[in-house]
């Protein structure tokens, strides 16, 4: 914490001294590889379809803004290496199905005349869409006020800024002094790997908790509001997210403390009429069973280990988008 | 899970070919250091009272009634060392504030004629509670049900059959073939760790799931209900429990799934009036901070690490002791 000073996470084109999160760099993507945070950071590149689906998959790079632009530089690389489109947009799709964005951002480039041109739009766009949100947003946030999260909305899930962090950012620029509850997220720990590492550079103080924990948090009266990210809308306003996201909404209600959802309005599904029409991604048992390649439980454990929930749109106070700040989520 | 024939853990003087949990042993106490498993079953020695208040500490040996024997048991070491027994009380029972079955176990062995025989009683009389707990319990798990639990409060915790465990352990032996969803429980891994290589070896299917992963179970429905030990049961009911346990509770009340609390009736103190007198342990940030010596969180990263936390009465479908299944805790 502390006397650095606010740099920019993942800004395009390196500027604020860090790499961008994602971009095109000529004829490949650039990336910062995330799995490897906080320890070192790395930049990797894509070079084909394949390398960058892996990236995917693997979580070198997520969030569902960022997996639009990934989604749509997918196609960029399809398209300057003569690939076919259609084949590479099914494959993008499909590697990760949650996730809204990805799919919205491939079929955007596949659709476009000049997909390398659409994608390095779309990479722009998200940045402003989230500074514009996280703008909005600030205004929820009181004059040293205590925001409680879960995994991780900031820049590096954004492409840019952030959606959840965002709102925690624009309020620290206002000068509002807020600080930042940072649930771990397991089982990956996109909360105590990235999301502390981002406020870190931010100079934005915080604290990391157990998931459980925020409970306790909210029952104890310290924190002001709950503010996290979405990786697919529902037409009526029920959220998936990050896994943990539905007990920490329920939590709030039950202790009064409103929750709000930070989503660019390319998360929001006008196609998907509720939280039970998402599919929610189950993913690699050995997340759960293992830790760092370390084994955590017996010979023989098997493990549940869905990467999503859904929140009812009853438990969502607002829904923070860059056209400003809703009770139900901006359809037109 | 499989062929492995159920065998008792932790049970006294090796029965079953494992290792008691606890137990005095001549001129020394001998226990599991669960800090190892579930990668290796080692036993430990400790000659003094420093010795074994610190493996209290590192959690060595945990879980309240587990605790209650070591707690009788340091006082067993004491007398026979001739150290004085009023500082060696102090210091056992500041060792950890929340689980009262600590102090009560060293205090009882204090006071009596002779406090080897008095701490071998007690850690015969928790067997014999815990099985007459698990008899009574096990009328709650339909048949082919699956009971969610949190934490450890098996034979590890409970120097034998356990609390909790002990209930689907009891359900298992009458043929009503239960299974277990286990909450991995963060931070330190008790439920992946040791609930799982318990439920291993007992050949009761299991499925390990990140804590927050318990509100996607209860919310299918594919829950039957919720059992958990406590550390220390308020004369109101409200109980302190492993972090996490309170925001279970809400959860499965919201899906209406019952919520059960497994405990002995030592673990109930009739002195304390309710949840908000109950003292909450915060350990060590780095059990946050950290995994298995390897930091997951940046440089500067605090940590909140409570403990416990503790669910009010309201939440609590029955309290199961040796003595019953009761709407409140039998105070008498």
């Amino acid at each position: 914490m502390g006397d650095e000073p606010a740099r920019p996470v993942g800004a395009p084109n390196g500027q604020g001294g860090l790499p961008a999160t994602i971009e095109w760099a000529g004829d490949r993507v650039r990336l910062i590889d995330q799995r490897l945070l906080p320890g070192e950071l790395r930049v990797v590149d894509a070079f084909t379809v394949d390398d960058l689906c892996d990236f995917i998959a693997t979580l070198a790079v997520r969030g569902a803004p960022s997996l639009g632009a990934a989604g749509a530089l997918a196609i960029a690389l399809a398209s300057v290496r003569g690939d076919d489109l259609d084949g590479a947009l099914e494959q993008v799709t499909a590697t990760r199905p949650t996730a809204v964005n990805l799919a919205w951002g491939a079929r955007r480039a596949a659709e476009a005349d000049d997909p390398v041109a659409e994608a390095r739009q779309i990479v722009v766009d998200e940045i402003d869409r989230h500074r514009a949100m996280g703008h909005h947003g600030a205004t929820l946030v009181p004059e040293g006020g205590a925001v409680l999260t879960h995994c991780n909305a900031g820049g590096l899930a954004c492409v840019d800024y952030g959606s959840a962090l965002g709102v925690v950012r624009a309020a620290h620029e206002q000068g509002r002094r807020p600080s930042v509850w940072v649930d771990e997220t397991r089982p990956l720990l996109q909360g105590a790997r990235l999301t502390a590492w981002e406020l870190e550079m931010l100079g934005i103080p915080y604290t990391v908790i157990p998931d459980v924990a925020a409970a306790t948090v909210l029952a104890r009266g310290d924190a002001d509001l709950v503010v996290v990210g979405s990786d697919r809308i529902a037409a009526n306003g029920d959220v998936a997210n990050k896994i943990g996201t539905y007990p920490l909404a329920v939590l709030a209600e039950r202790h009064g403390v409103p929750f709000y959802v930070a989503a660019p309005t390319t998360t929001i599904d006008p196609e998907c009429p509720d939280g039970a029409a998402i599919p929610v991604e189950e993913r690699d048992p050995l997340e759960v069973l293992e830790f760092a390649g370390v084994r955590t439980t017996p010979d023989g454990a098997k493990a549940f280990n869905p990467a999503f929930d859904v929140t009812p749109a009853s438990l969502v106070a607002g829904y923070i988008t860059e056209r400003g700040v809703s009770p139900t989520p901006p359809l037109d």
